[in-house]
């Protein structure tokens, strides 16, 4: 299978890209052959897509179902009795929804942590994009539930080798006040004997930080770092409460960082110190959390709201910049997760977008990478490659429609219960 | 001119909304009489327009010309040098591009200050919408420029009679570092005898304070008060650095307030004591400001960046919820401005949009208003009402080809000189 774009904006240069397989093949500033599927890319930019650190997609079904609430609160009255009716059909079909919004707004790959596992990973595999999936792994300190998932995480290792290879299994050991120390070390052992990420949640509150000091007498990290923990392979969101000597065991063991600032704000969780993680020499994906915390999955906001964010901490305009917060949400994600894409270059995975630079955003466009990441939306994608396949041309998806209706259907039964 | 709304969503209920001229004529059930259009309602929701409470339109042309810089070096190399070569059919399709956007996003009033009056207000009267058009009042304590602008801005004020209502004539005194005394107290004076609003910027930066405190012996809102200034009709963009003391004034003088989020944490500004201001008792509107300093005009947008900043900076996601926050970008943004609109009710003036409950970002629909502060953008706007007059329909405004490829070619001529 063979894809030609022809005649698109890359950078400041018209160019061809050829897609062979699911590799760019070639770009070039005219490349003459036939392929089976031939783009016009006239008025259009060729951009990487994007890399969503950190989501619960199939959270999308609580989009706007509990808003403005303390966490505690909110978990307990809203999100918890919620989750407890899902099923795994359920989880499908919100997945679906995620990665339909995904798709729209360019994102091909999302790193989630999720119930119901098999729900997420067949929604990722129909709806043709990326992902690294994981199950919640919580066993709240019971050893009884530590080895129920351990088996449990085991199988679903196995069983992921049903999907093609846009599926990744990842191992999501939930946070430190969920999961012990023999699970946490479990989950350790077993990414290191078969290659996989481990994704976390780290630091996300003042009180985490307190909570830990009380049980193991450490700050997070240096009680993971305690255990063995740490490692290029740990892929930990949030990062807020870290303080400079945890930041230099991080970047030790190279751990990766999601920054995550929506949710952050939103949950008034506190500022991740993107300078200070920077120039510790860290990998820094972005990330938009789950919808009910977000409540979009929309990348170009995110790197919107991630810059600025950062803009009024440091009180200072020049800190991340469009052109920075574009590349940790492209070229930068993919380094975290070890993908070969993020960048439009021959070799690469034929991951990329081609955005309408008609749209109304990118008027005038004076700088097509400022222009992204302070006035668009996901909106203006047009069209999204994934994996060398053609999965929206036109900002059309095949079988929208079917995912909608169906994501309302399973929250009206939710809601009705 | 009737226009008949058949059952759309409004609040909880169907309804059928009946518009005679320009004013919300009859909200029922059931509205069974012919109509000059009728709109199909189905899958529709009705809400009220947005008020943007602080542009300046027509810098939509310098959308991404220049980010991530310090103010002064930004204002000093790039905006300043750019807005030079400005002519008045410049000014008009920039701000026709601005006026384009905000009906796409569902705003049809807005308070504008900026270059070349009549730019500005031919392309507010040409594009259906509403705004307080004023002409920037910079004198820069120069007696001379001080009798220059005060005679512009008399005739300026004659010769908005040329309009219709849609425009309404404002004055303009930038700032208090930029216009002198004499001015400032004659803006008060001409404003009081002709019902006039003012649009001022005020204590936007901590600098702006200090350097009033030289120059004057006072904080700026002491010195505002001090010569006269305060009253009822003053629009006050930004006001972030008041201490308690000048949130007193404010309140007494019963002076109006806009927000904008996003510029201040673009440009670095600080943050905006909502909820003191709020529980002082002033009435406050919600402004993205101009496109050089926020990338878009997308009120939706800054309604979430308005709650999550809010959120974030008094540690608590309870403050500034969804369906406050979308009241400020409403009604209270109607109060600001004295208009009769920001709600769907009987005698209300016919400024309302109908959105797209079937657009991803409204689904599901738990709650509407929380979807459309958390998750949605300006693109689930499908139809625009303003004035009794229907500006958009299904996500098309007449003639927006021809506003992109103007507003474009007059980038291209700018930035060539």
């Amino acid at each position: 299978m063979t894809v030609l774009i022809k005649n698109v904006r890359l950078k400041d240069e018209q160019k061809d890209i050829l897609i062979e397989g699911n590799i760019i093949k070639k770009i070039a500033s005219r490349i003459d052959r036939n392929a089976d599927i031939e783009i016009d890319g006239e008025g259009k930019g060729a951009i990487p897509s994007f890399i969503n650190g950190h989501t619960h997609a199939s959270m999308t079904l609580m989009r706007g179902y509990a808003d403005d609430m303390v966490l505690h609160e909110w978990l307990e009255k809203k999100i918890w009795p919620f989750e407890e009716k899902l099923m795994e059909e359920d989880v499908y079909w919100g997945t679906r929804l995620a990665c339909l919004e995904m798709i729209k707004s360019g994102t091909t790959f999302f790193n989630d942590m999720y119930w119901h596992y098999h729900g997420s990973a067949r929604a990722v595999e129909d709806s043709g994009i990326r992902s690294a999936v994981s199950a919640v792994f919580i066993d709240m300190f019971d050893s009884k539930k530590s080895e129920e998932q351990i088996q449990l995480n085991i199988q679903l290792f196995e069983e992921t080798k049903q999907y093609s290879n846009r599926v990744m299994f990842a191992l999501g050991p939930h946070a430190l006040y969920t999961v012990s120390e023999k699970s946490l070390r479990w989950a350790k052992q077993f990414s290191d004997e078969h290659s996989l990420l481990i994704h976390i949640h780290l630091s996300e509150t003042e009180r985490e930080v307190s909570d830990c000091i009380k049980r193991h007498g450490k700050r997070p990290v240096e009680y993971l770092e305690s255990i063995g923990f740490l490692g290029p392979n740990i892929i930990a969101a949030h990062v807020i409460w870290v303080n400079d000597r945890e930041i230099e065991l991080l970047k030790y063991h190279d751990v990766k960082v999601v920054y995550c600032p929506t949710s952050n704000m939103k949950l008034s969780a506190g500022v991740f110190s993107y300078q200070k993680l920077k120039e510790a020499g860290l990998t820094i994906a972005l990330g938009t959390d789950g919808c009910a915390a977000n409540n979009n999955l929309d990348m170009l906001e995110e790197m919107k709201t991630a810059a600025l964010l950062q803009k009024l901490n440091d009180k200072d305009p020049t800190v991340l910049s469009a052109q920075e917060v574009f590349d940790i949400a492209t070229l930068e994600g993919a380094r975290v997760f070890g993908l070969n894409c993020g960048e439009i270059k021959e070799g690469n995975l034929a991951d990329l977008l081609l955005v309408d630079l008609k749209h109304l955003h990118l008027i005038p466009n004076h700088h097509l990478i400022p222009n992204l990441v302070y006035a668009a939306h996901g909106s203006c994608v047009n069209t999204t490659i994934c994996d060398g396949k053609i999965i929206m041309q036109n900002g059309k998806v095949e079988g929208e429609e079917e995912v909608l209706e169906k994501a309302q259907e399973v929250v009206m039964k939710l809601t009705s219960l």
